[in-house]
């Protein structure tokens, strides 16, 4: 049997699944016939297994997951939510329905707050599936776990799921639900795990299936002959060969230089975006330095943390996003919690113009950092100096570019530019280059805007589409007015790191592309296999659909004609 | 001394200013020296008295503004909060304090619920604010009262205030904040009250200020000459005479037809709208027929009300949209109240997709409903019958336009159409023209999207403005595909009843404009002063401005030049 679905990626996976566990029945709400201190004692004993463990797993996996697994630890003792089961049982509840509404009623509080604090609330309920497993004497739900590597089948995957995930033993995603935007496709991209997401069907894969799974071609084999099996790992062991070969630039079959960047959160991924054959950064995110704290950092501790990762990259260039703070990640000091839609509220740099000081120290620690490393010498040559170029987020037109290029050239930058992601920008485009450097468009934002659809809200997922011919024919007038105005037109969306689209992008006039480290093999090999020709063609095809779904089979249908041509 | 702002319609006014009050300073937070039931007393004195005369203003008022002063006049007496006031007075605040207190958390209580419930928040203020002024033994901030007409001042002008205002005594609005599709700008403009929002200095304007008001300007003169406020008085009397003159079609100056229909929100507004020179309805908004209730209403039900709306359009056209529930007006029966941005979320034709039936029952009564005032004949002449089109909320693509039109006409609908408001509808206007009977353009969410500001969100208001030239783009590209596919293009935003814009929207290739009755006189008096070439020209100045405010200037500018040449 072949399944469908929307791959990720282009790599393939021969293995057998196994099925991310279902949460576990809501305990109903029937009286009690237990004492309420034997159910408080045998609760408490649960409560102490589980902080236990989690801090164990907590341990085993260390970095942020750790950090993520304390904190849950920490909420299975909350002394406020201990009290409350006890009232729940003194009120006649069972211990497990204690349990479950005690945890539900401080879940509605953290998604009632917002922002991060809702985010949490998905930990709330791991907790609490923990405890209630763990009353029932039955496994806890959560990843599974397996002695071999196997293929993970889920409905959809939270990142709580995935911060437990043994990364290891996972050599392929399949759910049923999720888009290529899904926390699903972001993970599996970012750590080159092949994917396919959206699969109808996956919910009867039965444990233990053996299936061959092809992200490239979008589809997952069960009961594989063994010439499939062989074939796929023929493919396999290839695509290990082409990713340990010697690293060249990103190009087009007839030579055309695309530039292929890294996205990166902070300085520590740098040595391993070089190692996976960035040629620079396209997207360096500067939201760490202002997160956990309840005020801006000062200039001097934002130079030595902007120096040390622009050394990583003498020789080329990086591009630095300034603070984009709003929306689902808001700051205390900058952004208002109270707003209704807050995607559409005083973000990016609508908050910078209302609070200015910050903009002007960052732009100010930006510009000391790069003096610092090109050793305020003005004769380097390329390969001896770091390339800063700085870009702001959320910028909606003209005026916006205007401010914020005039003001970091006012402050020793020397090359800014916008984030297009608002669809005005691009509607504008003319006008913004006029102003502007460079433009680099943030694909994730501008289809949320364009289509009127939450990048977060699973039940508009399907509008959650770069391949969307609306996002497409933006894309394309940004391409034009860069063209015109001989300006670099770059992307740093998820969507760059989808192989076959990149490919669009390029034929849309798009300049350099940006992405998860991870993904630049792939990317990388499947620019090689198009002209810059072929690439509008693909584009053009593209455009001219009626649906994200049909441009994505009609240029993956017209692409394999022209590889088989 | 000459103000600008941004002025809503071309009326003037010439009268003296009054402010509103600003509101009482907030109660510190010391310890009471009084005894509490001495204070709960006194409170309860108070409570009644502001129960009572908001009760008699209520039946003063009538209509809408009855039902919300009914609704405060219970909330002075809630015993909810009266407990919660007798608790805060028990553990030693002061009478003042702890009404403020009481207030303040049952506010914050209902802006966490969101939606409408966030709504009341501000008549919960006002009766809190009504209370203490009781209490202190001074006059209630709120509207101003006067015995002769005035021209209100404010800093902007909230729905709360506005349903106290006695509209006879107000002859114009002059606002400190506020844009062009601000609550107190939709108030002027379906009032036909002269207004200029967004005034700098309107804040040093004294009371009993002799002024000048000319909306069509966009300035305010004090301290006018003799001959100033002769003149004014002069035009104000040739508008009225104008406004009496016998009705005839929207037309541009050489003769082509701009049919200038009214938005209404139920039957009720149908007489006003024909006395006022509507042509037919271009926007009917059903969901007053939804509200109020736990589940949507009988399909016989509907029929009943679309009836009796369409008998009052008999040798008219009437649109109508199906439910846009979702956003700002969320449904119980339909809406999920957790999104984190509720105007990204399921809403317009995507919760309808996710509830069928509730489409299906309205599209249904609607066929019913217009078979029934035509008399199931198909031999009528067109001024003997209604025409009636109906169309779809939110539509974001040919897919969405091809599911709602299939739907329709299945159920018997002959003419079915979109609304452009999300973005991408606009991008891909050529292939929802091949599905579509007609498109009319919601300028206000597409002007929310396209600049991805919320439009409820003062702090982003500056982004909210339907002049911008990317929002003007997208209109252009929908006006020029539905030239190519020689079907009609509609405006049924704010945007129409601007009298300029109204002649720009035109000039892009927009066949009807629909508003508040109101604002038909204005529109039509200024379309009969340009040509269609005029109306292109203009359009072509707007769409090559950078910003809302410069597309405004030069297309007035340019207005002005045309007249006098």
């Amino acid at each position: 049997m072949l399944l469908h679905g929307v791959g990720v990626g282009r790599g393939l996976a021969v293995a057998s699944t196994l099925r991310m566990p279902e949460p576990l029945a809501e305990p109903t709400d029937e009286p009690s016939t237990a004492e309420p201190e034997a159910e408080l004692a045998r609760i408490e004993v649960s409560l102490a297994a589980v902080a236990a463990d989690l801090l164990a797993r907590g341990a085993a996996a260390g970095g942020e997951a750790q950090d993520v697994l304390n904190a849950q630890s920490l909420m299975a003792e909350d002394p406020t939510i201990v009290e409350d089961i006890q009232t729940r049982l003194g009120s006649g509840k069972t211990a497990d329905r204690a349990v479950f509404e005690a945890f539900a009623g401080f879940r509605d509080l953290l998604v009632q707050m917002g922002g991060y604090m809702a985010e949490r609330a998905a930990d709330l309920d791991d907790v609490s599936q923990r405890i209630i497993a763990h009353l029932r004497g039955v496994p806890a739900p959560g990843v599974p776990e397996s002695a071999t590597p196997f293929i993970l089948v889920a409905h959809d995957l939270a990142p709580a799921d995935t911060a437990l995930l043994d990364l290891a033993k996972v050599v392929g995603l399949i759910t049923r639900e999720g888009g290529p935007t899904s926390h699903t496709a972001i993970l599996a991209r970012s750590k080159s795990i092949p994917a396919i997401v959206g699969v109808k069907g996956a919910e009867n894969l039965a444990d233990g299936t053996l299936v061959v799974l092809d992200a490239g071609a979008g589809t997952v084999l069960t009961e594989p002959a063994d010439s499939d099996v062989e074939r796929a790992t023929e493919r396999i062991a290839q695509r290990a060969a082409e990713a340990a070969a010697p690293l060249r630039p990103g190009a087009l079959a007839d030579g055309t230089l695309v530039p292929l960047l890294a996205n990166l959160g902070s300085a520590e991924g740098a040595a391993e975006a070089l190692a996976l054959g960035a040629e620079g950064v396209g997207l360096f995110r500067t939201e760490f330095l202002f997160l956990d704290s309840t005020e801006a950092p000062s200039v001097e501790s934002q130079v030595t943390q902007y120096e040390a990762m622009l050394r990583a990259f003498v020789g080329k260039k990086v591009v630095v996003r300034v603070l984009d703070a709003g929306a689902d990640k808001p700051l205390s000091f900058l952004n208002d919690a109270k707003e209704e839609n807050p995607a559409l509220g005083l973000r990016g740099i609508r908050a910078l113009r209302a609070a200015e000081d910050i903009l002007r120290d960052q732009l100010l620690a930006l510009a000391t950092a790069e003096a610092r490393v090109n050793g305020h010498r003005d004769d380097l040559e390329p390969g001896e100096k770091v390339e800063l170029w700085v870009m702001a987020p959320m910028v909606a037109d003209a005026d916006d570019a205007e401010y914020f290029v005039s003001f970091a050239r006012e402050l020793g930058i020397q090359v800014a530019g916008v984030m297009a992601e608002v669809p005005s920008s691009a509607l504008v485009a003319d006008q913004i280059f006029d102003v502007a450097d460079f433009v680099s468009i943030g694909t994730n934002d501008l289809t949320q805007y364009t289509l009127a659809a939450d990048r977060l809200l699973g039940s508009v997922a399907n509008l959650q589409d770069p391949w969307h011919p609306a996002v497409l024919r933006l894309v394309g007038m940004l391409g034009e007015a860069g063209r015109v105005a001989g300006k670099p037109v770059g992307v740093c969306g998820e969507a760059a790191a989808d192989p076959l689209l990149a490919v669009v992008l390029v034929g849309l006039g798009v300049t350099t592309l940006s992405m998860t480290p991870a993904a630049i093999a792939d990317v990388r090999a499947e620019l090689a296999r198009h002209t810059l020709a072929e690439a509008r063609e693909l584009a053009r095809v593209a455009v001219a659909a009626t649906s994200a779904s049909r441009a994505r089979a009609a240029v993956t249908g017209l692409s394999a004609a022209n590889a088989i041509g």
